[in-house]
């Protein structure tokens, strides 16, 4: 029996893990629909190898080029963001979603509402609109609608809980490696340039999330997305220092056992896991040797070196769309960092002030949570953060 | 609804745990039987304390000691191996195995037969007769027979496997704090005095079991445990050195994942799990603080230090009641050790030499695995090595 798959985001560094497990078996798979931004060749050539239904370019100029590359095919071509989420309601068993930043969110709603099981890597998803994300599913549950965790910390306590009460789990820990500065002087981090911001000590990812692992702002997002997705209540998520990225998450429960999920640093896992869910098939890779690598090693996090951390806490708190406004804040002040208006220590600044000025604003931060509300939300922070930076603040 | 509860061995390490634990909720409980040694007067008090209805010394000598610390209580006293039998075919919904030794097979598969829960410490039973021992939980399964694994290792496997299909697991690792002598010069081993090799670092238990910690006979027999109890062939299960005795178990899945159990070195969790199971119920153990702690260490255990571990792997290889003489025979040495006749590096070699003696003896190590086989497996195991001893080899 072959399942029918989609892939939003199939040429980034998710979406190639996810077509390089589903390429090892072609004959269980059916694809789609796959989406990707300007890497047309890459998307074409995805395309073609696994004879999908449909290619969409999120850039409408970007369409005659995908048309060109998919001549003859018989692979429809398409473009911007209605023929995404177009695609996303094609039937489909299982969808990827792997849409960096907030475009994924709609078209992950539009594959809930047809009954899809959503592999969910967007983490924008759950940080702005979690309530209007799990609304959804439970909406859709009867046509099959599922939601299942695809970052290697959410995936790892998803599998802690398997088989176990929710009632009993007395805390969820996801593990920080602590990214590019974790042993930099404090003092020091407002020198940081780009470039050493953009290496990680462990993950091969792009370069928006390595800096946000240094920041430690991808953490943050992830103790959002945690509340949301395990219903868990702020205080009882804890993040912990494991410099060698290879404890995932643990769950504590209440007779004293804390569950660790350990694993290599290999998104492949996560994705296969979610790939295979309720059951697990093997996956090509690397087993661990603990032996070999003799420790592992745990700090606490010191919300001096890393306030997203702090910013996160007081976001759980107020709920709403505060996750918008702090996603979207912290967009533009990565932006920001990257095209070197301001300075690395200056982004965690700037994402408060923007929170602080709109949390005022309670029509904007408590109104119903909606895409549009979403989106105006995100619009304003964006907008909010953009003006003080060109206010050179 | 209260629960029916016998504790065979109440009055050691794990009888005081699993007193602790029914004692903070004696409304939960109605104990039925308790079992002791020659501490008459703890048994009596425990007696008194849980309104039993039966307390039982496993020695004669001992019973008018016991009647008159019970006389005016309406609670039984009784003695002897049958008296313990016959406490064990008392109605019970949970039965705790905790008689150190040989001696705690019987009333173990007593309890199974009258469809009981057992909670099973004593390592014995699975090292000696496991197929029996698993055969008699089949056998009465429809009565609720049931086996629960206590010890802190096989416990930790079990809460791994929650949710999860035994087909998905790849390997088994346990934990092993490597005991008093793990980084001692392996040339100096010989030496060991009784005192050295009776102080454990971390955790707090008897000193036979301290001695077959240092020695790792006590993971050699927790690999057969293993092997027998979750039916995992012996190249699948593994020995990781890991001093600190937090993680206890790791169960390694064909997709990679490893899911580890962390927990305090406190036996009342293990217990409380077997107590609780199949729900988790708030157990009064430390929670475990990482950060605090800073690393876990593992390393791969030397079988030049540990001989004993690769004399677990013979025995696992060869089956039959080859368990059987590799215990008597190690009961043995450590009474030998204990009594100053051999020396610490002696006891492995004595075992290796019984075990290469009988097992040329195949209707001594392949007859079938009945309660009497196993005993006269485990005579000729004690004699020959006793022999051994005595001509002073």
């Amino acid at each position: 029996m072959t399942r029918r798959i989609s892939i939003f985001g199939s040429t980034g560094s998710i979406g190639l893990s996810t077509i390089d497990l589903i390429a090892r078996d072609p004959e269980a798979f059916e694809v789609v629909a796959l989406t990707g931004g300007h890497n047309i060749a890459r998307l074409a050539e995805q395309a073609r190898a696994l004879k999908a239904q449909v290619a969409v370019t999120a850039h409408e100029e970007n369409l005659p080029e995908l048309r060109d590359a998919l001549a003859g095919t018989g692979i429809e071509a398409a473009a911007g963001e209605a023929a995404i989420e177009e695609a996303a309601r094609r039937p489909a068993d299982w969808v990827m979603s792997a849409i960096v930043g907030a475009a994924g969110l709609p078209p992950g709603l539009a594959a809930l509402e047809e009954g899809a099981t959503l592999a969910l890597a967007n983490k924008e998803s759950l940080v702005t609109a979690g309530p209007l994300v799990l609304a959804t599913v439970e909406a859709n549950k009867a046509k099959g609608a599922r939601l299942l965790p695809v970052d290697s910390e959410h995936s790892a306590v998803f599998q802690g809980l398997v088989g176990e009460e929710m009632d009993a789990v007395e805390r969820i820990i996801i593990t920080a490696s602590g990214g590019a500065f974790r042993d930099w002087p404090i003092e020091k981090l407002a020198d940081a340039t780009l470039e050493q911001a953009s290496s990680h000590p462990n993950w091969d990812m792009g370069q928006r999330i390595t800096i946000d692992s240094a920041s430690m702002f991808n953490k943050a997002l992830e103790l959002i997305e945690t509340k949301e997705y395990f219903g868990v209540s702020p205080d009882r998520i804890e993040v912990l220092v494991h410099p060698q990225s290879l404890v995932h998450a643990l769950v504590g429960f209440n007779d004293g056992a804390l569950m660790a999920h350990v694993g290599p640093a290999d998104m492949r896992h996560a994705i296969g896991y979610a790939l295979n869910w309720p059951d697990r098939k093997a996956l090509p890779v690397e087993r661990l040797d603990l032996a070999a690598i003799g420790q592992l090693e745990f700090r606490a996090p010191d919300e001096r070196r890393w306030p997203a951390l702090r910013l996160a806490r007081e976001v759980m708190a107020e709920g709403g769309l505060s996750g918008a406004v702090f996603n979207a804040a912290k967009e533009a002040a990565l932006d920001g960092f990257i095209a070197g208006r301001i300075n690395f220590v200056r982004m965690s600044e700037l994402v408060e002030e923007v929170l602080t000025k709109l949390s005022g604003d309670s029509s904007l931060i408590h109104a119903d949570i909606t895409l549009d509300n979403v989106r105006a939300a995100d619009q304003m922070a964006r907008k909010t953060a953009k003006d003080m930076i060109e206010a050179g603040a």
